[in-house]
């Protein structure tokens, strides 16, 4: 129960970040301690398949860019493309609250629909649920699937090793400041389409055994990812920031509101670790790809800072990049 | 769009029942439509696999018999067990309610554990959202499962023929009956605990080829899958109303409220279709197991009636036993 110092759940338990491993370390694995769950990667790897979940809980349901139907589809496709495994089957579980939008309902069937042809996925199994006025926010998501592993071995972070370097398939934060700027609450106007997308195309295109580690950075973003990796390793990362790719809306309202585009949300985003003398031949597939035309050479694995992710800046100064305590916002996905 | 005439999200079309059927053929299947989904099976078969998933958001979270934690893990093992399959893994995606006891979500793993345990089945990966206040009601947990087929041919109801024999493995409407107790506001005093169980290991000592075909009657009871299993079928099914097991606790509720306790809600039961020949070696297997002691054979498969079950009553009269519109109550489970 160490790091748990309130008895109730809060809203940045669902964050992604410190206080979500403190109550899965704390709480759920001293009862559920399966070993391949305590791996806590984004799918479990058994024989040769790769098993997967997530609930989607996104506010707003539809958004720029997307919906929540898109999103269950691709980030569970995503969570299985990045384990090195091509996504076959998916299910999916419904929670609707009462009164619901039937027309609405539609909409997103017909986003699952498309993003699950553009994956190449099946929905083969599902379950549908009715919750009274008042106890849900609409409609809830559970997507769960399977893939075939097609690396062996999987890529893993023990693969990684100093001089590799790191590879991301485009711009960050956009799902984040997607959510953010539709939540009108906020006041914020501008014109930013959330990222997200099923990547397994992007990722058969790149897949070899010279990948050695794939990730999608979501919830917490790319500072969250990098530190998971880093974690107790005797190697660092160094990311360049002039080399990382930020557009000039997510900058702005970043400026505006003092954030870090490094920790906020992306959902068609796929950050990886290649072999060095690899990484240009990786670089030029992902550029050929729709989902890769502005992938970066972002950063590389160093045997400087230890267990630690750093951000080197345009003025040659090093910052360490913190672990985010959680999302920015809650429902981000 | 036929049978929908609203355009909004009922409970109702939550309950299991008719309403359920439309809105999954009306609505779901009109823009998903892969032919292993559209076998409306408890789970896929992929090749020997069993894929399956369900949503829980039983409502209250605890009762008498078990909790939602026991029910997710029994709920998506009895799916894939009934489709003559070994479950082997879970995945579990919770979605918490912001402020939940931290000591309540215990109890619930605690459950949880218990329940996988006497399963056999491993929890391999998982999911945690947290919602705002208001946004949920205490806990909702998805559970999906993979499982392999032990049987080939696998049991389906296009093998049952007339003379074949209908078996449960106990009392009915336990599980409806515990919810409605717990349910406080309804004012009814009982001692009734919900039948909620993992079924694997009584489904275990009975898998065979002479198993025709196995069903779990959840929402809806007995009534929604012999209906099912009778639609569009030039066979019936008869019971025999001096055969079905129904304690004195759940029929006097049942005749003080008006419901059937056909149609109540089971968590721990399996109605099973065997040979007339093998049926009596199946029903001392069921009751020398803890969970089928109050074993009965139940009914038959006749050619009359075709396309209907029927109940053959105490007085020898017939009477069709209905489809449900749905359950009596919402969010049973």
């Amino acid at each position: 129960m160490r790091g748990i110092n309130t008895d109730k759940i809060t809203l940045a338990h669902g964050g992604g970040g410190k206080k979500t491993e403190d109550i899965i370390r704390g709480i759920f694995q001293k009862y559920l301690n399966d070993p391949v769950l305590a791996e806590m990667d984004d799918g479990a790897v058994l024989e040769d398949l790769v098993f997967s979940t997530d609930s989607f809980v996104v506010n707003p349901i539809f958004f720029p860019g997307g919906d929540i139907g898109r999103l269950a589809i691709s980030g569970t496709v995503n969570d299985i493309a990045v384990m090195g495994a091509r996504p076959l089957y998916l299910s999916l579980g419904f929670i609707i609250e009462e009164g619901f939008e039937i027309s609405s309902l539609e909409k997103i069937l017909i986003s699952i629909k498309e993003a699950s042809e553009e994956a190449g996925v099946r929905i083969v199994t599902g379950d549908t649920k009715v919750v009274e006025k008042g106890k849900a926010d609409g409609i809830y998501i559970n997507s769960s699937g399977i893939g075939k592993t097609l690396l062996s071995p999987p890529p893993s972070r023990y693969r990684i090793e100093p001089g590799d370097l790191v590879l991301i398939n485009g711009e960050i934060g956009l799902h984040g400041t997607a959510i953010l700027v539709a939540r009108e609450e906020l006041g914020i106007k501008a014109d930013i389409k959330s990222d997200v997308a099923p990547l397994w195309p992007l990722i058969e295109s790149i897949i070899s055994p010279s990948v050695k580690f794939m990730r999608d950075p979501t919830r917490g973003g790319l500072a969250a990812v990098l530190n998971e990796i880093v974690e107790g390793m005797n190697f660092g990362i160094r990311l360049w920031e002039e080399k990382l790719p930020v557009s000039q809306e997510v900058a702005g309202i970043c400026e505006v509101l003092g954030f870090d585009p490094l920790q906020l949300a992306n959902e068609g985003k796929v950050v990886v670790f290649v072999k060095k003398e690899d990484a240009e031949s990786v670089l030029e597939k992902m550029k050929s790809h729709p989902l890769g035309k502005q992938a970066e050479i972002i950063g590389e694995v160093t045997d400087e800072f230890p267990g630690k992710a750093v951000l080197k800046t345009t003025l040659g100064t090093h910052r360490i990049i913190e672990q985010p305590m959680g999302e920015l916002l809650p429902r981000i996905c």
